[in-house]
């Protein structure tokens, strides 16, 4: 099974290779997948340009750049700059209702120097998205089925204001670069969305694993201090992490 | 009906205060759209970045910049970052059998200074997005419905290689920046795409339509070279256009 | 008194006309301040590049863009370059016994269009600077005198990996674009750091001032399951911001 | 003879060190070349930014990376930031009657990382650069010698309009990044132009050799409707390419 | 006469309404020009990425921004693309025995947000282009006459190397972007060069000019310092600028 | 000893392992240090964007890129994002008076890829840090001790027009990107500046060593002809450098 789980991590999609046996699976779950399926999507921004047409990346390749090295363009054929994967939901992760399925560069190789990335998000009835940034991405989402509430947080300077809304079927809402931002799914089924992201490698900071998961944690005076709480408190929720 | 044509031109959306009336229509229309739709998609790269958390467009203001111009940040609301739409097909256009519905800084205005933006295209069978170039952006696109032949060539350089590819629901494929590409739907029901760029305005140039049909006509003996034909079948094509 | 509270917002520097009774004073306070004083500092990354000399910001302009409008270049002189005030510790904020002041296009117009900002972060003993992140800029800062414990959070992808270190005087430390980052005073004196930012205008995300006091409220039910705690917890921490 | 074919492929300069005797006969043939040359330039935009002075692209190295690799910068020398070759006409292609020249990073390394590059561009009698665009570039042109029909079509959005000029000696013009621009020599004796391009590599796409001339071609039937003839002149014209 | 002094200075071009005296005269110069002319030029890089086709400079528009505000699209026409004026050295500047001739975004509005411009440098025999930088571009340079000597001076960090190359005929070479450079007429005839860079406002700084003779004066001592001489030779030179 | 000359060169921190006796002398140095010190720092602008979390640079690498290829993400620790030695003077260069600390990729090697670098700068009482560019960053400066004249001319189109102000202790000036600019400590005692650059590698032209002292020497008659000056003078210059 390909389904991924999600919030928490971006997921890769199985590689084109290995989809085969996936797809025969996937047609059979696809009338399930658009009324069943239940996630959330992200998306961030301005990536360097690109020198030449495309640079595939070379993910094998031991030298590390900033992106990827490139492939030897004569050995560049499309299904490099092809993938699949998004026909069905990710594997719904328990805590938090939905799943997060990433074509970025990782499992899409064309994609490197070019700026962009897509996410398919799928939530079950009360899932949520839960808060996260993109830290080099701004994100647009698209709702292909149920009732979806959205928002972001603008910047300390900007008073912290929240910037919510509630979307239907074929709405659009963009959470712009590196702002803390959510969906939860407050209908009666399940919902569906799909996201682009201007970054070949958007990233994904989800804000409670991150502040209350990080290995090591972080020291609890500092989190206990920060969200005004008891120790114990911090203590408890850095256990759920 | 706030269904629009595709292909030689970005078509925007209704604007949200005029979608009431649709978004009633539209849940009327969104499960045959799904299945009867036809269209297809573009995206492309790398705009400058944001200085701010968020600059909407003032669509209105008579100061003109690279962009737009910002409106106050205190009047900014939800509204802002919202567009609907996306839930119903565009307008199939007949010659090429296809409808691009966009959603770019012209309808979105929260989508200012982001580097992104996202489109719908829907096909009839045997539809097409005729060849096209995006100026300005990358194009990432998943096939919701249907199946599609997508491919772009390459440049001069790499010897104008035609990748393509037969893409079915769920799969993804990318098109380079800049890069002449076209999607053909080979199947013998509707297509329906999700597609974003990176710009919040990439532009769409379609061939067809710009060496053809231009305003004044690109002069005949000009094309027919270029063409390696005659001029009266230049002259013909152009008289379509 | 131009001291500043740090930590949930950045504070604007006294602007230069307002400045001269602030240096007597602060000639006064500089030997203590240098022992004294207590905050801690962020920055981060890639602006727009300038097109001319300088575009020092017209903040009265009622024409709002990306950054800011020009001045008249002939009405510019070399106090737009200058800012004035880091010679005082900032207004420790209670709560977190830290203070944030601040140097970026606000109150120093010359920098628009430059890419750069700078703040001086003081912290008495024990004082944290809370976790953060800035949405457009790295940071990198130097101590100037104390014991500081930094660290920032890589992204999902990457694990959420701690890296953390213990900084003295004289030490440097950078926090990569959009991660999570936070400083804490681990010493028994007061702690003075300068660090800049890779943005005029990096904006500042603190976690949890954004997560739990935004305006409104992020529903509850939201957090409650993101941080895996009870309702009633969530609601304890929000009614502290 | 290192004359160049033109307009359907950019080709390269001879390299420094094959160019001596070259230079001999470039000698002979410059009083010739300034009153008998023909062809037509490009340009484009906005390359990533130098993080050194210089990183002199290392073609040989089996690593790919967006750009090149760079060479020992203690091995650099002027040759590198050098190349020879302007001072006479390309290779008159004879079915447009241009012959374009380039200087980008395959012939004068020292040009990568650094965002630009340029072209002699010469033309016969009623010559033409036929209908193109550059991926990533924008060129600005200055005519050497003759007398040039100039144009670009804007995109879709803008209605496609003709920018067209006239040019002569010692004017400019540019062609903005991404447009479908040509140039036609509408005098009685040869043209030159120079023409420099926003990018270390900016690209040409032909649109004829790239619709009607990939390989493999694009199916008769897209290219039919999209150009709105019959198959039989499509495969006619794509036969010529 | 529209000729231009150079190097201490970037001169504009006649605009193109006041250009049809200037034709008639060019027509009768030419011939001399591109054999008695006799000058050098300049370039730089890496401008923010357009947002739409074309962003022509409203240069009497009060609003300044970053670059300029845009003319209403639908004012835009041929001539905003166009300039003339190449045809003709500039007006030699006596000390230095060379004449810059600018095309920019000054008096060329097209080029606003496309990052490029050109030059055309006409040179005496001895003259010189003087050391300089340009502080946003990279430049490319071919000779179309003479005999010139070039060279830039490398980095501190690289040890101040000077890359240097005579120049002939079709050659050409880069000065990478801020790096302090120079031409020099060495041959007996004048000399004429185009070079483009890779700003639309590549700025022009003149290391005499600018460090001898600003305004006001930069304090002798720092200089007598910095040049390792005798306060009355700083003095001296000085009086001169 | 690990104190550094400055001026004429961006001088390496000691690399972290060899800082163990650094430190233990720093701590007996640094209250001397801080009023016995004396130096100037510079800093400027806008390198590409990151496409990872962080891009450790492996400087021992072959592979030479722009920036530097990366370290294994797997093998990466807080070590890396940390370099030490700011907490004394650099080795004060006796002809300027002053010593440049630099802390950028060279010696930090987390900067990579993540656009900004800091310097601390010490002068004695008449040290200067003599006129210099930084071809690829803006630079923001802080005063801790001393008071200091600092200034920049802007470039010949803006009629190099000096910007100067004396500084006190916590004052803060930009010098923009590319242009001439240069410090005086006009006090009775040590200075100390802290600064900071948009780029990870800013470079430094000290315009004395480049013009007169570049290896080898810039023609004597190019430079008595852009100084206006006779030949002995240039070359009595050139045989200080």
């Amino acid at each position: 099974m390909q389904l991924n789980v999600c919030s928490s991590q971006q997921h890769s999609l199985p590689l084109p290779e290995e989809e085969s046996s996936n797809n025969m699976a996937s047609k059979i779950l696809l009338s399930l997948a658009l009324f069943a399926a239940a996630c959330s999507s992200i998306a961030l921004a301005s990536d360097p340009s690109p020198l030449q047409d495309f640079c595939v990346a070379d993910k094998e390749n031991p030298v590390k750049v900033n992106g990827f090295v490139c492939k030897d363009p004569m050995h560049v054929n499309a299904n490099d700059f092809f993938a699949s994967g998004l026909q069905t939901p990710g594997d719904i992760k328990k805590d938090v209702g939905s799943a997060v399925t990433t074509v970025n560069v990782d499992n899409l190789p064309g994609l490197n120097t070019l700026g962009i990335s897509m996410v398919r998000i799928d939530f079950v009835p009360q899932g949520i998205n839960p808060p996260h940034t993109h830290p080099r991405a701004t994100e647009i989402l698209t709702l292909l089925e149920g009732t979806l509430l959205v928002g972001f947080v603008s910047s300390n300077q900007d008073g912290n204001r929240l910037f919510s809304k509630v979307l239907y079927k074929g709405d659009v809402f963009v959470f712009p670069e590196g702002m803390v931002h959510f969906q939860h799914n407050v209908g009666y089924e399940n919902a569906v969305a799909i996201a682009a992201l201007s970054s070949q490698n958007a990233g994904v900071i989800t804000i409670a694993n991150t502040v209350f998961g990080s290995k090591p944690d972080i020291p609890i005076d500092i989190l206990a201090k920060a969200f005004r709480t008891h120790a114990h408190i911090i203590a408890a929720i850095q256990a759920k992490f």
